[in-house]
């Protein structure tokens, strides 16, 4: 089988390293899939690489490989705040795969891949102004701006998640309070419904976490409120009310003509996106005066970071060697 | 006198109409100043446009002609939202002065074209992100990304004066509540001192500003504070910590290379800049991780709308017809 035209992209997630390789027409024709290496030590750093070569190997033939890692990713490809992956902080991922696997690689943000995808193969096609928002268990982003998919200074556009919509709200692992991924996360979800709980506001959602409030994830919730659970619905509401919080201050500040959503809130988009497009209407500056962006639900799925890691290459118009 | 290669731009502020004239190097050839008429009732926009007439007539010769307005500024010159312009809601800005003057003329928001001086004129010259914030009685701005004035889907970039940061804080004229300009502005740190005055922390802010607590400004905290006042030097670090949270948001989100903080702060730059700064990088994400943006004062001062607003024609990278 030939290479010819054919690019790798490879995602490394919290859970999985997943792979796949796209045809010239952005179609896929392959997928691989490991297990990320789970508490490897001191040494994580290795543990990482090595799951990144074996998916490469599997994957291949290939023209072109992109890699995306979790974590603010220098312009050189080098790890410099990776909360998710242990051991892997100030890793030199570009240059230690290219020695590896003897070929150039392409490193970015596992977030600007998923923007990079979603603009160019999901819900964002088309748009010269685009914000990319992942719900996940924290948040991250990117953005396209004037028609360019932006990276900022040092690579790191779209942490979003760290943006501050609190000053006095709940202490953030970053150190501060008040995050906005203390909210509107998977995580945020299930904070607010375990404070529903103590409050005697949830108690179907209890139910369905097996009877501990300490075990309520965003899934009771959803749950619940799909079986038309009325606290159910309000916690939605109010998780809700804090996701267009962000993307209001996001649209204040960038004006896109539309913003996707992708992570944990496009699995049930039907219970949410309703809610979050009012209290977006809402809350935006002079929304009776303006057009309003579009929020829509991202459309390359678990995918995003994996095509976008593989569609880098082209995005920076510089070749990489043959594999 | 000639009007080869001179343009000219006129900046609509709240108190006064500010029109300039520049040679093809940047620098001012002729500055005209009118007052903005007060008051003017619901033909309002009529006597705003009367007085942009009078200084376009005043000022020139010129060749090209560029306007900046306070509010959201459609790329078509129409004025969407103008809070402080009475009676100029819809207007079409762009086109009732090209009939009026006889040539086309170039229409933006005042903060657009205060950005666009700053980054080619001014605090921002020579690089390729950056984040201008005009801290005034409220607060706007402007952003530069990958190298280009960064305007948006609708032309309504840089209104960081409505980003939320404290759901539950003070309400906004514009409806919401917690505004960012509800803190971090001039008309912030005077709330700040007042309710400090309230708690009898403020002894010498209010004895400045005549006995009076709700007389208190933004200067009398900074006079106090030049003066050694223990009590006005922690209202300036609280309202530092307030301008620090906003530009975090914007630099989690965009990793400009600067941020130029133009407005009321600038003139108080000695007394606020140090505690922006040391919150800033308390609060920004994986701060020891990454370089820092510089924060730095805005250095074209009141002329800041009508420099760029003579820039504008240059920027679209379109003529207007001579004068």
């Amino acid at each position: 089988m030939s290479a010819a035209g054919r690019r790798a992209g490879i995602d490394v997630g919290g859970t999985k390293v997943l792979g796949v390789v796209v045809d010239p027409d952005g179609s896929v024709v392959h997928q691989v899939r490991r297990a990320t290496p789970r508490d490897p030590g001191p040494r994580g750093g290795d543990a990482v690489l090595d799951a990144i070569v074996e998916v490469a190997r599997a994957i291949g033939p290939y023209d072109r490989l992109g890699v995306g890692v979790p974590g603010l990713v220098t312009f050189d490809g080098v790890l410099r705040a990776a909360p998710n992956l242990v051991g892997s902080d100030q890793l030199d991922v570009a240059r230690l795969l290219a020695e590896r696997l003897g070929h150039a690689v392409e490193v970015e943000s596992d977030n600007t891949c998923a923007t990079l995808a979603e603009w160019r193969l999901g819900a964002g096609r088309g748009v010269d102004d685009l914000v990319f928002v992942g719900l996940g268990t924290g948040i991250g982003g990117g953005l396209v701006l004037g028609g360019r998919l932006q990276r900022g200074r040092n690579g790191f556009t779209g942490e979003y998640g760290h943006m501050v919509v609190d000053p006095a709200g709940p202490r953030c692992p970053c150190g501060q309070r008040g995050c906005w991924e203390r909210y509107a996360s998977g995580a945020g979800l299930a904070r607010l419904a375990r404070e529903a709980a103590e409050g005697r506001r949830a108690q179907r959602v209890v139910v369905l976490a097996g009877g501990d409030p300490e075990a309520v994830r965003g899934e009771h919730v959803d749950r619940a409120a799909r079986e038309g659970d009325e606290d159910a619905l309000a916690v939605i509401d109010e998780f809700a009310r804090w996701v267009a919080i962000g993307l209001v201050n996001l649209t204040n500040a960038l004006d896109p003509a539309r913003i996707v959503v992708g992570g944990g809130l496009s699995h049930a988009a039907d219970l949410h996106l309703g809610p979050v497009r009012r209290w977006f209407e809402q809350l935006l500056y002079a929304s009776a005066s303006r057009p309003l962006p579009e929020i829509v639900v991202a459309e390359t799925g678990e995918l995003a970071g994996a095509l976008g890691a593989a569609l880098l290459a082209d995005e920076r118009g510089r070749a990489t060697p043959s594999a």
